[in-house]
């Protein structure tokens, strides 16, 4: 290499100090995945490129596909009865949907949420499905599950997140449940523990539920196993 | 690079596996730490090189860290009273002490547990302190905490584990909780629960909890906040 010793000396410092930080966000996100981190509002400053590498690259794919794995062996195990109340509850975004393209436009998490230009996204009803989940989504249905989509989104968002599902490949779902206006300022945990006991008070089955915040899978009522999807870009409590 | 064509084939082959390995690996470790995967009995074959380099490497320290750190962040928030009831509770094994030496003679959980041998080697008390734990479990005592240790070792063990925590540099503990006989046959996330609603009725307030595996975490009278140490190298319902 024909750079100048300072030169070297500076590129040699920029990729320990890189690697330090690949460390670093690598063992903070398994600290958000595992709800250690517990409350937070923005990616930290210095694991901002890698956020976007591990959403944008391979690493996110891969996570999400054995989520949707490991989900499918449990499913595969339940013993369906025809009764129709063997229940498995579905988040919406960033388990069934993907906001990608929005986070992708606003710096994967590392701005504070703005829920302004968020429901103007939403509004597109434009979101892909994450891959995974579709083809899990897909398999629960032919393995007999009563599909509950349980979300955060509020009752007048219903058309337009009915209209991004079906557009994406999603359908048969037994149950929407959204914020009533009743529900809008409980935290996500309370609205949707609520939720499964009233389901479970119907006689449902709560075998599975996948999400990717742990305020969509802890609290009471909890599903025999739970599943939880990776996403270092956002917290809800 | 003076390999032949078929050679230079093969190597390239090579690489190309070990980094599906690795993205597989990395993928299958997070779904053990989110509680994805649910029971297990071995690492998987492809991702026995995988483990021993985490844990071998800078990956599993830092991952302990950053768990010591969201640990003590929490436990600085609370306000902590005078009537010597405020709790935090550690399990022993991967959590305050390692075994690293073990699990590094027995192929780090690539094999089939071993009671024998196992017991062997916590008769020995030298297994050493996860440094990290040790920094937490000192910052606690000095914050106030009064330390509870609860782990599925057996009274039996009482003793070699005692001399094991203290000859590490852990102390002052206020209860250390082993399995009786009454507990053996249950399972960890019982025994657990059970022991935990005991100190509870007692007035104690279970604000932190400390653990490798999700059995110490989960089940009732959780703690206020649950903090998750890595181990990708065995399982405990």
């Amino acid at each position: 290499m024909g750079a100048s010793p300072s030169l070297r000396f500076l590129l040699l410092w920029i990729a320990i100090a890189a690697a330090a930080d690949e460390l670093y966000c690598d063992s903070w996100r398994l600290s958000v995945e595992t709800n250690n981190a517990g409350s937070w509002r923005t990616v930290p400053p210095p694991c901002r490129g890698f956020v976007e590498e591990y959403m944008s690259g391979e690493r996110y794919a891969s996570d999400s596909n054995v989520v949707a794995l490991e989900s499918l062996a449990f499913a595969k195990s339940v013993q369906i009865t025809d009764d129709g109340k063997d229940a498995w509850i579905f988040d919406v975004d960033e388990t069934l949907l993907s906001n990608i393209p929005y986070y992708a436009s606003t710096g994967y998490g590392s701005k504070l949420f703005n829920v302004t230009s968020f429901n103007e996204w939403v509004n597109l009803a434009s979101a892909p499905a994450l891959p995974a989940s579709l083809r899990l989504y897909e398999d629960l249905l032919i393995l007999g599950f009563q599909m509950i989509l349980l979300t955060g989104r509020t009752e007048s968002q219903r058309k337009i997140t009915e209209d991004n599902l079906l557009l994406t490949g999603y359908g048969y779902w037994k149950r929407l449940i959204l914020r009533e206006a009743l529900d809008l300022g409980k935290p996500a945990v309370k609205f949707k523990s609520e939720r499964r006991a009233e389901l479970e008070g119907e006689g449902l089955r709560i075998h599975g539920n996948s999400g990717d915040q742990w305020s969509d899978l802890l609290g009471s009522t909890m599903a025999r196993r739970s599943f939880k999807l990776p996403n270092p870009m956002y917290y809800i409590g």
